[in-house]
């Protein structure tokens, strides 16, 4: 990650070959967690369409003056209460001449130091409801729910869902929230060029003091090699490879997983950490102090 | 690559996670080329549109019965004369007990022998008007021209076009055929899971007798790691690994190479092979004596 | 692995590139465990040396004749009752036209099959008396002793030690068995040429019914990257990668680890899996069957 | 690599798991070149050895006081001129807090900047008098010759040799200097942890402007995975990973190549690139500059 720009308590970032401004925005706050996240439409007319959908639904706030990056967003709640935004016009990233990559379709150089991550992967979300965001997102967003975890094949309650809008298997996630809190974040995601990478990214934390709360090790779900980190402020971070996985096919039947196939754990058979299902922030302590 | 089924003279192929029945359909013939290729429409309704497009052109052909595997297909001529089909109804792979994966989102178990890919990625044509193609293609089929090579910046005549109809930078590639002939094949490429997985095969190709063109090495364009080769029968496939790389952006704006720039050769240094310009199945030489 | 011979009730095995005639023969059994490893001398002169050490202990059996792929071989008991062997006379590995590696300096080819292993890497063996061992191994077969847990670091009596005899930073180690038994079996390990094709193991595992224990996952002492697997049989099999490790220096002062550090779990904070302590073959339940 | 100590127009450099206080020194010189290169012996007693040795031929110089990092070295001349130095008493490197490493078995910390190199790997010279050299040093140093080049199978004058003193399989290569000059360096190596860190080096060179001459590649011989590069001063510096192979044989018989053999390039085919036989440096354009 390489910062952009700093403005008042925040500083932007984004991976060496992000095409946008930035990809992530930190705030300085008293306690961890996500203000807000943002999709960008494919289109005006995209963008216009989606509005519609979610004014319909009452969960519309309304437009803001948009920040630095990107114009004039669309604000509006999840209906666990994230923070969502929507735009389409953005700035794409300009090379500075000390960043400039040798390759010219790359959108800056390789940086050589630290994570070398590449690009925004996915977000995770943590939510009260599933099912009402899984449903909300579906009719009003569109895109593809790839995987799901459901109670059993009798019970198809959702704890956990995977929504895809381009050839990624994922973009986001939403999962059960164990604590049984609104509108909280689970970790978002950077995408390394390979699982070497990712190992090498391991020793990187080893060697730093990053703490590291599980992996690295392979999804079975999504199949997704992770690491999963907390970054200082408490918020959790995954440096992720997908290999060559990539869902292309237009009819794509939503795989779906029993919470007792979940309980088997990660790929090769580590056990799922409990503070997966359980730590996201704001972090319930945290919140009384704040 | 496995065998999914005989048929007469052919044989249908796929890599270990391509969703459909077969990527790759081989027919004994006295020399090599591709008969024809051919693109899944996203929906009955894109496919219709794009065939009342290409009757449009008077380069349509007609209704063909279909094949194993998938639905009728439209068939049409490039303006260069290459064979290609257009589909929507296909069928999904379903795998054998013997090949069934022990992870539910993948297409069929990781093979464990030869070379592991995991997809098909991309093909590359030979057109002596590569123009001609590239104006009918982004005219009647879509999608985005991610790359594209031209003679320079004053005279933007194209000498290569890589086309965009997913979030990977190129699912098909149309190049300058130096020996100006019509319509020829010149690779088709599957995707390993890393960078790692292409060295390995090229120590298997090694090891057995495959003829190594050249690589590994990383295209400058495009940016994939790439392995040429000679499969028996004379046709070239590569083997590739296009790390963490997507293009997200649908405002991607096509990146543009010059002659010169490209003589400069491999994002490393290697010199790009003269074979590369010339080789193309069918062989002038095989033409005389088929 | 392949197979290099089979005799009665035996089959001999070898990665591709170890250099001998095998270095595993797999004995029918009613029950899973080692009944003898072997270390090759350097020289006829070392192994009489040695021979001569042993046979002061009072540990020392006699020579055997020896088997398929190497000469006449010393029979010793270590302390804790390992059958072990000395020889020097060997007989090469030779290729058949099948195996033969298009590289001369290869014992044979790459197989692309498998997990394609490249040479036998070491041994870990449990004892009672790690002491014992430790004394009797430096004493009469040298080497180094490249790291070791103790107590702490006020009792020094040790629960592991590593040895080395050439650069690798370990050829064998010995662990304290938790359950008390002697002389038992912990496990062998074979080298992959990468950590990814660790990873690709794995899968391979995961893929075929293959039990996999825990990791991939890097370990803190020696920092070797593994994989641990059951056989059919239930001996334990690690696939490692140490990447560029090895240790040269020929002052080299062993690496203390106390057992609170090793409390620590492996280098990225994967807990050690509590079997990694207790079993070790033959289990005691085969014992009472056999 | 990062700087140990800097005195005078030198600075003192060590990749991050090499054991010692440095090993390279670079002194500023208004030609490319190595002064010297030094031999840690095995013991006070192998040193003395060696030392009578080389008297003996009238190729000894004298003791030195030593340098920053290692104690009094004795000099003396290979046969073709090379200045080389034996020293037994060395410092280990000591950590700075910054660079201590979470694994105490690790001489400082996975630096996560730049090309991250392990330990340097072997030496490579070129020699007017490749035989002289060759038998120079088995006479009087010992070691093995791993792998060595010949005219042909008749005509066994070599070419080319590989020394090998530990279970790696070469630590000093000398080759013939096709412009006949006496005396030269052809390259340093430091070896990467994986062969995808070799890949990412290139990516690394390519973004800095650091000119690379050939690869990443497998080389035929040696088996090594390599990247050739200039340093901005003009000597030659290989990033290299070989896999997991060791040489364990203590009989090891040398792998014999013709020059015949070697005109087939690289393992996967490259050409072996020109100027591998005639760059050395001192370069001839500097020396009558200089």
């Amino acid at each position: 990650m390489s910062i952009t720009a700093t403005q008042g308590d925040s500083i932007y970032l984004r991976a060496y070959d992000d095409y946008e401004h930035h990809t992530l925005k930190l705030t300085a706050c008293s306690q961890a967690g996500m203000r807000h996240f943002a999709w960008r439409a494919r289109s005006t007319q995209a963008l216009e369409r989606r509005i519609m959908a979610i004014k319909s639904t009452g969960l519309g706030i309304g437009w803001n003056d948009g920040d630095l990056g990107h114009g004039p967003a669309y604000e509006f709640r999840s209906p666990d209460g994230h923070l969502i935004e929507l735009y389409f016009e953005t700035e794409k990233y300009r090379c500075t001449p000390s960043d400039q990559s040798a390759l010219k379709n790359t959108a800056s150089k390789f940086p050589g130091k630290g994570i070398n991550v590449r690009r925004i992967d996915h977000l995770n979300l943590f939510a009260n409801d599933v099912r009402a965001f899984r449903d909300f997102h579906l009719t009003n967003l569109g895109g593809i729910m790839s995987e799901t975890i459901v109670n059993n094949l009798n019970d198809m309650h959702p704890q956990a869902v995977w929504f895809m809008v381009n050839s990624k298997s994922y973009d986001l996630a939403v999962t059960h929230d164990a604590l049984g809190m609104k509108g909280r974040f689970h970790h978002v995601t950077y995408a390394a060029n390979s699982r070497e990478e990712v190992l090498i990214a391991a020793d990187i934390c080893l060697e730093n003091g990053i703490q590291i709360e599980t992996g690295p090790h392979k999804h079975t779900i999504q199949q997704t090699f992770f690491l999963y980190v907390y970054e200082p402020g408490g918020n959790r971070v995954e440096i992720a490879n997908t290999t060559a996985r990539l869902i292309t096919d237009p009819d794509h039947k939503t795989v779906v997983w029993t919470l007792e196939e979940r309980k088997k754990g990660q790929a090769w058979g580590l056990p799922t950490i409990s503070t997966f299902h359980t730590r996201g922030t704001p972090m319930p302590e945290t919140i009384s102090e704040a």
